[in-house]
């Protein structure tokens, strides 16, 4: 016999996870679609080279890498903006820009395990390529925070920055060159503070400490949106990749308010700037009011070129991804989920089995009004059978022998209130809908 | 420079492609939830010793199957029926029986490619375990009749066959050893036709030319539902393991017209045995009117122990798998798809950025009314955004510029009929259901 077991860092879902993570995908798919991203999808596996040396050796380390029948250096995706750089290089000719997709699915990385992270999870990412244009920046933030109300989050925060802020200071500074290793440092100040962050810059990247305090303040500015904005534009407003972060920010916020995001949503934090190399303009990161040490649940930004490493054709976009099993393992670990193990609020309790054909006509008449409808396949006692019931979660009870079948009647037991009505079995639909609705 | 390219047998989804397969995927879900399925999901990679020795030789040899990085012998799943055995010996304590799941996603096959075949496919998966009731064999017959009609198929039978027949018939001939070599031989019939069958039977499986006659004549048996029945139980029906199966069939035949369950849908097929060794009772095979060659796109059974190989708990169960994939290909081959690029049908035209804010307010109206809007990211010639607009499938452009925001209206343009009406943007929502419901 075979011991049944999963991978170390990998998971079943049962129905009680499964559940609530069918509707999460289902309301970021709405979202998605609902602002016209389209969706794609593109193999699991890549040939190696495909992924190799794009999110840094740790990366690479990380990817579940093989030789497959034909010889070929093959690997399992470890996002979705790898394979969507080789997808838009491949197609995009056919698809023409601006393009806009959605992609959800599964990755892999054989990281070391911690609470909460898996080797397998998925992400929901979207992007708008082909365009420069700041009304995609725009609709990125909209689209986030669509998500996340979607998602039934009501304390959030949406924080945003403009790479082209910390560039062109970093410029003025005399400290171009650098950019990209300073940004890299800067990204871990929220976790590891201003003094370590402070010492790596100095240390690591080679700046002075006199230029990492500066920087340090500029990251750290606080105040309402226009305060920081205002005091940027003061200090560097002449610095003419400063003023156009500046303007796009914003206009973003400008058009955010005018489109009816609620204010308090959008937070300009100018140490926001992410860890990788790939952005250069507008960054984005969610966080969760209550939850805040889960880290980000929905990031993306700005980017000059997605697939320069396939195509002399540049495209330029801005997107993010919605760390979907991030946030569900969080929730979980923290009992935010209702526990539920059936996607149907109905159970017809089988009283005999000469009756199977009768309770699926019953059961297919509120189908048919879209309400899950369980049919119980034993003719067990009634009271196991409404256990069975209770235990699933299940929230009405219908109950027919052959009194019921002759008057043409059926019970509704209402699981939770314990109560008990007699309904006429062609009227079975309204009731049950009245007693749903609840 | 790396060239963008795909595996051999995989394939990108493009958004012509893939919204069609996400809508297929929602029917699915949806019929599957109406049911009282409750999904679950399972990891991709399993150690390779759950799935070894499971689907015969040939899928061992196609498994793709490596070390990882703590040094174990792992594999993608091939189906979603092991992984589900595997998945119910370690859970079922907790889960509890009766259990009905639904299991959607991907599966990897290093088969030989063939035109419309490919190394990655979807499968959709659903069975009901811990019971051995014709009730749940009978609500498989309805769940795949309302799968069938939720993907849009009006002409497609289900044929329906039980193993006990064929197994009581092999035992009264005396050839109950040489039974799963017959069956999986009389499997062919179909594809290879009564001659080819009927030499395999005497060659390979060793039975005599008359006893192949016999079975081939049985399982040639034709007729209506009712005389098929009635001729084997005229033949055979006193051999115990003949009534069951005729009792057994007769009673999904009643119940299911009972449901409510068009007559015509569900046919006897003696012929149809399914090649897994694995099915012992109720056999479903479902075939379109219209695209035979393409095969069942919906296959199952009924069997007497799921998970053998890893529990000692006997699991019987029913089920039956979509090849959610191969008729997505089909269709496409056929070219039986819409071809649209977008899941949004209003485009907002934008006529200068000053207006993105109030662009995404007039867009978020009709999101919030469940229609999907994409506004246009940059402020090009009106004609070459409606040019955009006509080539990915939307069907209403939505127009307001200078004029039309001093007067609050805004322009409707139906882009197939190429009609334009004005509209005050506050009652926008209305008028654009209005249009797209003509």
């Amino acid at each position: 016999m075979i011991q049944p077991r999963t991978l170390k860092g990998f998971r079943d879902y049962l129905p009680d996870l499964m559940i609530p993570r069918e509707w999460m995908l289902e309301q970021a798919r709405k979202v998605y679609r609902s602002y016209g991203f389209a969706p794609i999808d593109t193999p699991a596996l890549e040939y190696a080279d495909i992924l190799l040396g794009k999110g840094g050796a740790e990366t690479d380390k990380q990817l579940y890498r093989f030789t497959d029948h034909g010889g070929r250096d093959v690997a399992l995706r470890f996002d979705l903006t790898v394979p969507f750089a080789r997808f838009a290089a491949e197609h995009i000719a056919t698809l023409g820009v601006p393009f806009k997709r959605y992609h959800m699915g599964p990755v892999w990385r054989g990281e070391n395990t911690q609470r909460g992270r898996y080797r397998e999870f998925w992400q929901c990412d979207f992007d708008t390529i082909g365009t420069t244009s700041n009304a995609a920046d725009v609709e990125t933030a909209l689209v986030i925070h669509d998500l996340m109300t979607a998602l039934g989050m009501e304390r959030f925060e949406i924080r945003i920055n403009n790479r082209l802020l910390l560039n062109g200071v970093l410029q003025q500074f005399g400290l171009s060159e650098l950019a990209a290793a300073v940004l890299r440092t800067l990204d871990k100040l929220p976790k590891i503070g201003r003094e370590a962050t402070s010492v790596e810059l100095v240390r690591s990247v080679g700046i002075t400490s006199e230029q990492a305090n500066k920087v340090l303040d500029l990251a750290s500015t606080s105040g309402t949106n226009a305060e920081v904005l205002d005091r940027v534009e003061h200090d560097f407003g002449s610095q003419p990749q400063v003023a156009e972060g500046l303007a796009r920010l914003r206009q973003l916020l400008d058009a955010a308010r005018e489109a009816g995001i609620p204010e308090r949503r959008l937070r300009i934090d100018l140490a926001i700037c992410r860890g990788l190399d790939y952005y250069t303009g507008t960054i984005y990161e969610t966080f969760l009011t209550d939850l805040p040490q889960i880290g980000s649940v929905c990031s993306g930004g700005r980017y000059d070129d997605l697939a320069s490493l396939y195509t002399r054709q540049k495209l330029p976009g801005v997107g993010a991804s919605l760390g979907l099993d991030r946030l569900l393992a969080a929730l979980e670990e923290l009992q935010l989920l209702t526990k539920v193990s059936t996607p149907a609020p109905v159970l017809v309790v089988q009283f005999s089995p000469d009756y199977i054909g009768r309770y699926q006509a019953l059961a297919r008449q509120l189908r048919a009004d879209g309400i899950g409808v369980d049919v119980f396949p034993e003719p067990k006692k009634i009271g196991a059978q409404l256990q069975y019931a209770e235990k699933r979660g299940f929230r009405l009870a219908v109950i027919a022998g052959p009194d019921e079948f002759t008057q043409g009647v059926c019970k509704l037991k209402d699981l939770a209130q314990r109560a008990e009505t007699t309904v006429e079995q062609r009227l079975i639909a309204a009731k049950v809908k009245q007693l749903l609705s609840n």
